[in-house]
């Protein structure tokens, strides 16, 4: 059931397409600078690439929550969906907005940054650390999301921002936690860039870590047995 | 029609110059000091640079917002002032502080760091891919502006701080993304300048940018359609 | 006396051990990952591990505090058990769901990164300048904890968070103040670790720090000679 | 006039003395700690201090603000008597915390340092342009509490936070913009300090910046001629 007070279906598919785009311009653009800026010192740029994505997110929720739920996310709007707050046919609408609005985003990255428009990435991102980096990634972000939400929704905007920054530091995969961000940038050639090979599974261990967060929040606030 | 909670024009002038003179001293002061200590790493000039803006706008945002509105940008009280929020003497008045306080605040930093009042830049920032950022800069920032307060008037301050301190990385010019600042720092030589000759094009990127966020933005608020 | 609004304690137990996981994995994690590209850089190194796990502090402060209080501190359930606040049953099980916790958090850093899942640290870090950082700072973060919700709860997240940022910069010891931090960081020979034999000592001063601290709180919140 | 519902003048004696010496030991020992590690690199350092001090300040002011006020600066406590809202014993009894805390703050950072408790600094800040930024950044910080607390008192302690990191930056005197900080700082030969000689002309600085601000204040919140 969606939320009544939400705009119409059209509407928030815009919306949901604008701030994906938003989203990965702000990652893939800031990685491109940082990275041509930082020349080698790949510390310094991934700390000014994870500021700006976790300052981005904070914005982007903040002003589109209202407007969409801003989940930017299929793993998000799947978990709405399986949770009965995302009826099937916004779920799929959510997710074709997040992914058509991810790649404009990567597109303007490039506008901007003089890089040609169509790239792909050949940069390798596999292996089952990566893989278990994924899926922790993805399941402390729905975590954040589902229990932020429930006592202090106003902050689920910081929560988000404030998480993504960690979690780009404290998981060997620099946490991509998005299957449209994830599909997006295997779309560049930069620094943020995953090749397509890999992307698969990401996904997979994108999906496990929200579905086992569901289950973790369902559980951790359960009044059952209380 | 103006909020009648507000002070009188002239109290409004004398707090728009204010806050436009800090957020340039602010601007450039911090240009100059990270650029002297970074001695050539760019790219952690660029983040002292970035998070010092950023910090100072939420600051000003936050103390002067209640007195003036804490426009600071001719883009922001043009917006304002189209969608009749804004009359029109109002506007002229705003811009002219905002102009006025500009500058002093370019020359406030210079007083502070022991450089000749009187500067011109020469930094080159010019072609389209500049011009791209700066409509995509002033797009986002306005669209913050206009969809934040609606929801949460409270976070303005803080979206603002943080889509600037994001913006400086993620587009090629840096986000000037406000005219009153773009011109004034044509009177630098130092970190934060800009040519003389390349800010009009500059300057219309942002209003087009500005343009085109109040038309998203009203086009995804709006409930005709529901 | 337990707040009746929290959960069961089973659930609390779980709630406590996933927490300190998620602290500890983003603590190791982000030490391996920030050492890693700084490449010898460790002011750099010191600055991004700080800021995630500051980061990380905010977000499960936020999302958990409502299940369990958010403990994730041996030192705080002890102020809370001394203050009355926790029966010793509750007590007992928080502190044996931290350090389970903060043990798999350590693990999960490991897998995550590729490193060897047992391991000892080899970092020196004792004398008294260390003891008396130990004893500062956690002085110094229970004092936030124990005035911060007094008067501001909902602030408490972002005040600890930025505690700990300050702390790791302002004490010798890069803040631990968390016995259960400590103990698991013994079993990481990564940036983060500390030797076995250093143990016991920090915990000392930890429990100290936490003692004065909750004397101070109290003398300064105290209405007796108003 | 004191807000009746503070605690008696002794135990904000101590409130003042408590937060004054963990600000000066953020300030102090953070500076240490990022000049070491850093080695050189002396943007990398005073980003790194300027973060811990700004953090700190956000944690002091939100701990200790419904205490004492969280002055912990004679130039804030002489605008509050000068605008009557502090009587004259409690004004002195403030200053003399404020000054004693300072330095025992200084004292503490050198303990956990491992650096001789008793020095002199010999560091020169001095000359017109200091001057100037000391008059700036006392203006600013001044200007931001009298005018955050009026509309937004919530906010007062991140808004002083932001504003000090910013000024770091943006003033040529990395902004002490504190008399009691000033004269402590002094007190130590770290990267921090300023020599003995050079402390006058700073307060001078500084009580001008807190006057003009008070002004300032009181003429644009002014409903006279509206």
């Amino acid at each position: 059931m969606t939320d009544p007070s939400l705009p119409a279906l059209e509407r928030r598919f815009y919306t949901e397409l604008l701030g994906t785009a938003l989203l990965l311009a702000a990652v893939v653009g800031s990685g491109i600078m940082a990275d041509r800026l930082a020349v080698g010192n790949n510390a310094l740029a991934l700390l000014c690439n994870a500021a700006a994505t976790g300052a981005m997110l904070y914005v982007l929720i903040g002003m589109l929550g209202p407007l969409s739920g801003a989940h930017f996310n299929p793993a998000v709007s799947g978990v709405m969906h399986l949770e009965d707050s995302l009826p099937q046919r916004d779920f799929l609408v959510y997710v074709a907005a997040q992914l058509i609005g991810a790649v404009i985003g990567v597109w303007a990255a490039h506008l901007m940054f003089d890089e040609p428009l169509m790239q792909l990435s050949h940069k390798v991102r596999s292996g089952p650390f990566q893989w278990v980096s994924e899926f922790i990634a993805t399941f402390g972000l729905l975590t954040t999301i589902l229990l932020t939400r429930r006592n202090a929704a106003a902050s689920v905007a910081a929560a988000v921002g404030f998480y993504i920054f960690a979690a780009y530091w404290f998981t060997a995969s620099t946490s991509f936690a998005n299957p449209a961000v994830t599909i997006a940038r295997a779309l560049t050639g930069t620094f943020t860039g995953i090749q397509p090979a890999d992307v698969p599974p990401f996904l997979i261990s994108q999906f496990l870590g929200a579905y086992a967060a569901m289950r973790v929040a369902t559980f951790l606030t359960s009044t059952k047995g209380h």
